[in-house]
Parts: structure tokens; C-alpha cells; sequence
């Protein structure tokens, strides 16, 4: 049976944004497993009612269903040792939900700040009044107020990538030569964006700007073939 | 012939708290290799004179000299492999440079904002007037003007730690069920500040205090066995 993933999707089906399901679909093409993603809404809570909660990714693989990107990444390790490793390691994944970590605090309270309205436009008519009112009482403002702004914002955003752009200064991916999951869980969140807006975080020099185009190239260019909705 | 370490000291030469020099000693333990530690003071420039720099650590071990402490753990990795690995692999050793880009940015500034009148308090006193110049110039400030208000810092501070602290909450060490060259990165800020200063960073009921006292245990208590120097 297919392994299928549950993965967010826009007004057009095709649209395919969630920062967390993207790290899915690169942890699935990193380790060459076939695999039927179904587009998933908002509101479509009774389509993964299974999953014993509401939020998408979920993925299935036979018997076996797992929420949550990371936990899927590990399930995934676990369950196909011999596709290439998603941590090369124990210590390895350890350290990813770290990365992980990071990436989730510094990365996606910002961003879906920059894109919060841009998301809104690109939802289906069913899932816009919800997604209105779960962000403005999440931000305490209306979409477009967060929204506003927003390239007064860049230089402080730019500085939280430090890290990152100190380490992709000496070597093209987080994981080396050559990427792993600790590279997509904070390339979801650039990939977000991307799908849904037109803003452009970062500057053309920027080091983290070139790791963004290895990703979107990565695995036969999944990522940079991904329509966007805008 | 012995590994020696060049680890900064101050008016006691066994008072060693640099947080460079931390990430190498739990290092060197890690790997459990043989060594002597040689106090070196700011001002000592002459002695690490053949390293080609200005700054510890600086290790020798036979005919090779390395400086920078993310350098300095890649080169035991690879010159005793058969040792307790400190990165679990090569993704690992990539991934690393991130934790460590991480750890000097968040942490150094802030920490050191937080004990540097009390640093330059436990310095021998040669080296006292190049440290109040050069770190008064780095922060546009008196040491002493630097770290007052530090209580009022604290918040922000321990906020910044959110990626180590939801980590911590899922697993004893960054690196999983035991500590590796990841956990020391972070480490090193935490055992500068309470080798010189009586301040306390962190909460008791904070999982990253909870982990610091596993790394001060860890390696025989080598870290909770050094000497304070206030």
C-alpha cells in the first residue's frame, strides 16, 4: 500500500504551502519513497479524524498513521533503514530536533508574519474565515495589520539567520555536502513563503539565499517546481 | 609526545574560563585522550606566537598546532578515531557548526554582557587594562555600566534559549541520551559565566538548567570540579 501523506492545501489543490508538510515531502524525496500526497484543508477535519488529532502532516504507511513532521521523519528512518538517512545517526536526529527547534521558534512567528495575508488570498473559500480568525486572535490583529510593514521587518529577520548564514558560509548545507532533514526543517519555512508570496526575504548575496536554491533544486527540483498561488 | 591544551586563565592560573577553551576540555575528555592544559593569560601573546594567531584555545599534539575550538574538535576526530566519536559521523560534524553558530550568537553577547565586570574581577592583573579596553571598545561601555541591570536581562535572555529549552524538554543532551561536541557548543557559555560569577542564568526548574547539571557531571564532574574564581 502507498504510503500517502495529508498535506495542506490552497484554493487550487495544487497549492501546496504548510511550512511542516514541506519538510515531509523533502524527507519522502530524500529517501526515494513512493508515496500519494492528498491535498487537505483547514476545515477538512473529519479526513484525518483517524489521526487522533487535527493538524496535517499526517501521514499513513499501511497500518501505521504518525502526526507531526518530526515524528514522521523519524518513523520513516526507522521503518526504511536502508534508503539514505534522513540524520545519519542517532546523535544525528538528536541534534535535528534542534535544528528543528530553532527553525519553528525564529523562522515561522516571523515569516507567516510577512505572509499572513498572502496565505488568506490563496485558501479556499472554506478555510478563509477560519484562518482569519485563528491568526487575528493568534496576532492580536487583523491579517493585513500583521501583514503591514513588513519590509521594515526584513533587517531584523535577516539577523536572526545568523546562525544559519555563518554556517552555510563554510559548507553548502546544514548537513554538509549534501542535505538533510536538519536543512528542511528550516527550509520549510522559506518554502512557505515562497508558495504563497511574492515578498522576498532575502537578499540575492546572502549565503542562505544560495542554500534556498540548492533546496529548491534538490531531489529533481520538487520544491522549486511547486506551483505558487499568487 | 602530550596533547597540550593553551587554556586561558586568570589571577589564579587554575582558574580556566574561557568558553572556547570549555567546548575543548569536554572535548578532550569526551574522547578521552591524554592531555596537559597550559594557563595562558591575554597578554601572553609571545606564547601562542607559533600558532600564527593571538587567541586560545590553541592545541598541540606532536608536530600539528591547531587554533579555534570547532577546529580544534574536528582535528581529534579525525587524528583518534577509534575514540568516542564527538559528532556521530560527518552530517553530524556539519551539523555542529550550526549548534556552534547558534550557541556563539546567542549566547556569548548576552552572557557576557551579564558577568564582565565580574570577569575582569577574577583577571590577573596584567591583564586587566587590555581586557576593560578592548571589551569597553567591543561593548561602547564601562564593564561595569555593561553588566548593571543584568536581573533585568534575564527574561530576554532565557527566552532566547526556546530551541535548546523545547529540546531539553524531549531528551537529556542535544546529542540524545548522552552529550556530544553539540551539547559542549552550548555548554561553554554556561561554565564561563559561573566560573567567574556567582550570577545565576538559569532557573532551577528550567530543562536547560537540568541539562547543565548533567554536562557539570558528566566526564567525572571535570566541569563541576573547576575552580570558581569570585
Amino acid at each position: 500500500m502507498t504510503i500517502r501523506l495529508y498535506d495542506l492545501a490552497g484554493a487550487d489543490a495544487g497549492l501546496r504551502f504548510s511550512p511542516h508538510c514541506w519538510k515531509v515531502r523533502m524527507a519522502l524525496a530524500h529517501k526515494g519513497l513512493a508515496h500519494e500526497t492528498m491535498p487537505w484543508r483547514f476545515t477538512d477535519t473529519d479526513a484525518i479524524a483517524f489521526s487522533g488529532q487535527g493538524k496535517v502532516p499526517v501521514l499513513r504507511d499501511g497500518d501505521e498513521v504518525v502526526s507531526d513532521s518530526f515524528e514522521i521523519a523519524c518513523f520513516i528512518e526507522r521503518r526504511y533503514p536502508r534508503a539514505p538517512s534522513l540524520f545519519g545517526g542517532p546523535q544525528g536526529e538528536a541534534v535535528a530536533r534542534f535544528v528543528n527547534a530553532w527553525a519553528d521558534a525564529t523562522l515561522l512567528g516571523p515569516v507567516g508574519s510577512m505572509v499572513l495575508a498572502d496565505i488568506e488570498r490563496a485558501l479556499a473559500d472554506a478555510d478563509r474565515d477560519y484562518f482569519r480568525r485563528s491568526r487575528e486572535a493568534r496576532f492580536g490583529d487583523t491579517l493585513e495589520n500583521v501583514q503591514a510593514g513588513r519590509e521594515q521587518r526584513l533587517p531584523a529577520f535577516r539577523a536572526s539567520l545568523t546562525p544559519l548564514r555563518l554556517t552555510l558560509k563554510r559548507q553548502p548545507f546544514l548537513a554538509g555536502e549534501a542535505p538533510n532533514y536538519a536543512d528542511y526543517c528550516a527550509f520549510g519555512a522559506f518554502q512557505w513563503a515562497r508558495c504563497v508570496s511574492a515578498f522576498e526575504l532575502l537578499a540575492d548575496d546572502d549565503p542562505v539565499h544560495g542554500w534556498r536554491e540548492r533546496l529548491l533544486d534538490a531531489h529533481g527540483g520538487l520544491a522549486r517546481a511547486a506551483l505558487v498561488g499568487y
